[in-house]
């Protein structure tokens, strides 16, 4: 282990967020996999988006196969911004006012899982009503914490 | 549209993978849609080839979490290799020999779901021989079908 990652897995220790970092050998991987993570979740949510403002039209089938990859996905990011892992377009405030950054991401997820369970019922308004809420957690992460 | 989307617009429609294509608005879209995909995949593997070569203690909740992420993203990136979407560290062959391509993902995507349902086993050897399995899949497009 060389004195870097030795450093950022001693600061890690010291914070509630020691099982998140150590998942990571280096915090470049961490910041790598949250922005993989968002952008396949992002990719997702544009396609469902799609259909759910009729830009495409409905498929049920395709509609259920985006909202269970996004119910999946929408998981996975937040251990990618464990202690030590700034850069990126992460604002500091993620790590500043971590209890907030994730209520939003618990929420989001939640909400993910919703979507999921509206998806299958291959009604639209259903899955209208389930994707505003889910996006809106979107909408205010990048707002509060993300650098455009 | 821009003349360079119509041309790879037009070329796509030409293929049988146009379905996949019109996903994306933009051939650097397909490509990054595709790495991300593959890199979040690649970072559970890492995490479940860990418990399964015993450098990590054995969690079998976390081989669950880890399987079920594996499984919904092993289906992804294949969509991303659309007509014109050549890049990265794709060589040409993907297209060239586009059904050995599509067949390594297609049996890569079922083993990925075997290993799924071995992971909610509980049972590391079960466990370790459909890991086994899946990652050869891995090997062999990386082989193959990868620039290093």
């Amino acid at each position: 282990m060389n004195s870097r990652i030795a450093f950022f897995a001693a600061a890690a220790a010291l914070t509630a967020s020691f099982s998140a970092q150590a998942q990571f050998a280096k915090p470049e991987d961490a910041i790598k996999y949250r922005q993989s993570a968002l952008s396949v979740m992002g990719t997702h949510t544009g396609r469902l988006g799609a259909m759910v403002a009729g830009r495409v039209p409905f498929d049920a089938k395709a509609a259920q196969d985006n909202a269970a990859v996004i119910a999946t996905v929408a998981a996975l990011p937040w251990g990618g911004f464990g202690a030590g892992t700034e850069g990126g377009k992460a604002k500091a405030n993620i790590w500043t006012d971590a209890a907030k950054f994730k209520a939003n991401g618990d929420k989001l997820a939640a909400d993910a899982a919703r979507l999921d369970v509206a998806a299958k019922s291959g009604n639209l308004d259903q899955i209208r009503a389930a994707f505003g809420a889910y996006a809106g957690n979107c909408k205010t992460c990048h707002d509060e914490f993300r650098n455009n």
